[in-house]
C-alpha cells in the first residue's frame, strides 16, 4: 500500500479490510449485547435493594438504626451505582424539544461534571443579567433622553427567552441525571420563559408621554437588576455547595453525609435577607403592573399576564425558600442530636 | 421483618443491607471501569480501521475494489461498530442549550428509533404547519373582516419559534448519531429561528387600512400553507426511505447497499416540482416584503430583514436540493456501471 495516488491496491489488502470491518463489527455486536445484560442484571439488584430501604425507612426506629439505612441509601445514590437506580422519568418539557433521546450520563464523575457547567452557565449569564438592564437604563437617561428604542429592549428580551429556555432545559437534564432541584425552580423557569415570550409582543411605546407608557418596562428592568445581584450570590453558595460534595466524595465520601452545609452557612445568612427582599420587590413590581394596566394607561393583556406571572412567582419562590430553610434546620437538629447521643 | 409499622427491625438486618449496598456500589464501579476500558479499547481499532478505509479510498482503484471499500466503511458505520466510531462534536448549538452533555445512543437501533421519532414529530407538526395558517386566513375573512388581530397571530409565531428550535435540536442530535444530514437543513431551520422570533416582534396594525398594512402577514401565512404541503410530502418520501432501509438492515444488510432509493423514485418525481415551485413563491414573498417596506406603507426592521431571510433560505434551498438530486443520479450511474460489469 503506497503513498503515491496513482498506486494501486491489492484486491486481497482490501478484502482483508472487509473481513476487519467484520470482525469488528462483531465485536462490537458482542460487546455491547453483553453491557446491556450486566446492566440490566445490576439495575434489578439495585432497584430491588433501594426499595428494600425505602420499605425499611417507612417503619419505626431509632435515630441510630435511621441514620444507618439513610448511609446505606446514600452509598447507593452518591456513588457508582446510582447510574443504575431507577431513572426518573424525562419529563413532557424534555420530550418536547429533544424528543426521546438518553440524556442520562452513567458516570457519577460526568454528572457532577455537568452540575459544575451548569453552575458555570448561570455564572457566565448572571453577570450579563445585571448588565443588559443596567446598560439599557443608564442608555435611557443619558442617550435617549428617558424614552427606551425598541428594537434593544427587544434583544433583551430574546436573550432572556434563550436563557430561561437553556436553564429549564439543563434543570431537566439535571433532574435526570439524579439531582434533587426543587421542582419548583424547574417551573419558576417555565413561568420565566413565558414572560420573557409575552414581552416579546409588548408593545414599546414611542412618543411624547413614552416616559409615562414605558413605566411597566422600566419596573421591569430594575427588578431584572436586582435578580441578577441575587443570582451572583446563589451561584457563589451553590458552587461551594458542590465543590464540598466532590471533595466529600472524593476523601471518605459515606462518612460525612451530613457535612455539607459546613462553611457555607455565613453565606446563608447573607442570602436569605436578598433573596426574600427579591421576593417581595418581584410581587411588587407585579402589583405596579396590574395597576398600570387597570389604570388604563395602557391596557394590554401582555402586561397584565405578565403581572399575575411575577406575583405567582413571588409567591412560589418564597413559599420554597421558606422550606428549604426549614429542610435545613431540621437536618441540623438531626446532627446534633445524633452526636450528643454518639 | 414484619409488615406491621410498629414492628422494629433489628440493628443486623440493617447493618447487612449497608454491606449489600457496599457491594453493589463495588460491582458497579468494577462494571463502568470494565466497560470503558473495552469501549475505549474498541474504539481505538474502529478509528484505526475507518482511518486507513479512507486513506486507501482517496486512491485511485477500479470501480470493483472501491465497491468493496465502500461495503467496509458500511459495516463499520451502519452496524453496531458505528457507536464506536469518531464521535462528530456536539456543535455550539446544542452545547448553547443543553451544555456538555452527551446525546449519542450508543445502540444502532436505538439511534434508527431516534430518527424514527423525529419523523414522527415532522408528520405531527406539519399538519399543524397545515392547519394553524390556513385557519387564521379563513377566519380573518369570515369572522375578523379582513383584519387579523395581534394574539391569534402572536400564537402561531411563538409555536413556530418552538417548532423550529425543536427542529434544529434534534437534527443536531441526529447528526451526533450519525445521520448524514445536509447541514444547510440545519442551517435552514436557524434561519427560520430567526424569523419566527422577529416576526413576535412585529407589531400586527389594527385600524381602517389594515388590509394594506397586514399584506406581509397575509404573504407570510399563505406561504406557510405551502410550506405545509411540501413538508407533508417530503416525510411520507423520508419515512420510506428510513423503512427501506431499517429492513435492509434488518435482511442482509451489507449486500444490499444501493438498494435504498428503490420504490420511491416516483414519489421524488411528483416532490421535486413542488419543492421548486415552493421555493420560487419563498423567494417571491421575500421580495414582496422587502418592496412593501420599502414603498413606505409600513418601514420597519422586521420586514425588512424577515424579506432578507426568506429570500436566503429559498436560495439555499434552491442550491441544496439540486445538489441532493445531482449525488442522487451520479450514485444511480454508479449502479448501473456496477451492474453493467458483473
Amino acid at each position: 500500500m503506497g503513498d503515491s495516488p496513482d498506486d494501486r491496491v491489492a484486491g486481497d489488502d482490501i478484502a482483508r479490510l472487509v473481513e476487519q470491518a467484520k470482525e469488528l463489527q462483531d465485536s462490537a455486536a458482542a460487546l455491547i449485547s453483553r453491557t446491556s445484560r450486566e446492566e440490566d442484571e445490576l439495575r434489578q439488584r439495585v432497584a430491588s435493594l433501594d426499595s428494600h430501604i425505602q420499605s425499611l425507612r417507612n417503619l419505626k426506629h431509632d435515630d441510630k438504626l435511621d441514620e444507618e439505612l439513610i448511609k446505606a441509601r446514600y452509598i447507593l445514590s452518591e456513588g457508582d451505582a446510582a447510574a443504575f437506580l431507577p431513572s426518573k422519568s424525562h419529563g413532557s418539557f424534555l420530550k418536547m424539544f429533544l424528543g426521546p433521546i438518553n440524556v442520562r450520563a452513567t458516570r457519577k464523575d460526568v454528572q457532577l461534571k455537568v452540575k459544575d457547567e451548569y453552575n458555570n452557565f448561570r455564572d457566565r449569564t448572571s453577570f450579563l443579567f445585571l448588565f443588559f438592564p443596567s446598560l439599557l437604563l443608564m442608555l435611557r437617561s443619558w442617550i435617549w433622553d428617558g424614552c427606551l428604542p425598541a428594537l434593544p429592549v427587544q434583544l433583551y428580551q430574546a436573550w432572556l427567552l434563550y436563557l430561561y429556555t437553556g436553564l429549564a432545559l439543563r434543570e431537566n437534564i439535571l433532574r435526570v441525571n439524579g439531582s434533587d432541584i426543587r421542582p419548583w425552580w424547574i417551573k419558576h423557569h417555565y413561568c420565566a420563559m413565558a414572560m420573557a415570550l409575552i414581552s416579546l409582543t409588548w408593545e414599546i411605546e414611542r412618543g411624547p408621554d413614552c416616559a409615562q407608557k414605558q413605566r411597566g418596562v422600566q419596573l421591569f428592568l430594575k427588578w431584572a437588576i436586582m435578580q441578577g445581584v441575587a443570582m451572583i450570590l446563589q451561584n457563589r453558595y451553590q458552587r461551594q455547595r458542590l465543590y464540598t460534595r466532590i471533595a466529600l466524595g472524593k476523601a471518605r465520601r459515606m462518612d460525612v453525609v451530613w457535612g455539607e452545609t459546613a462553611g457555607v452557612e455565613g453565606q446563608l445568612l447573607l442570602l436569605c435577607p436578598i433573596l426574600f427582599i427579591l421576593q417581595g420587590f418581584e410581587a411588587y413590581v407585579g402589583v405596579l403592573l396590574l395597576k398600570t394596566a387597570l389604570a388604563g394607561f395602557f391596557f394590554e393583556w401582555q402586561v397584565i399576564t405578565c403581572g399575575i406571572l411575577l406575583i405567582i412567582m413571588a409567591v412560589g419562590n418564597f413559599a420554597n425558600t421558606v422550606q428549604t430553610l426549614m429542610t435545613k434546620s431540621r437536618v441540623k437538629a438531626k446532627i446534633k442530636r445524633g452526636r450528643s447521643k454518639h
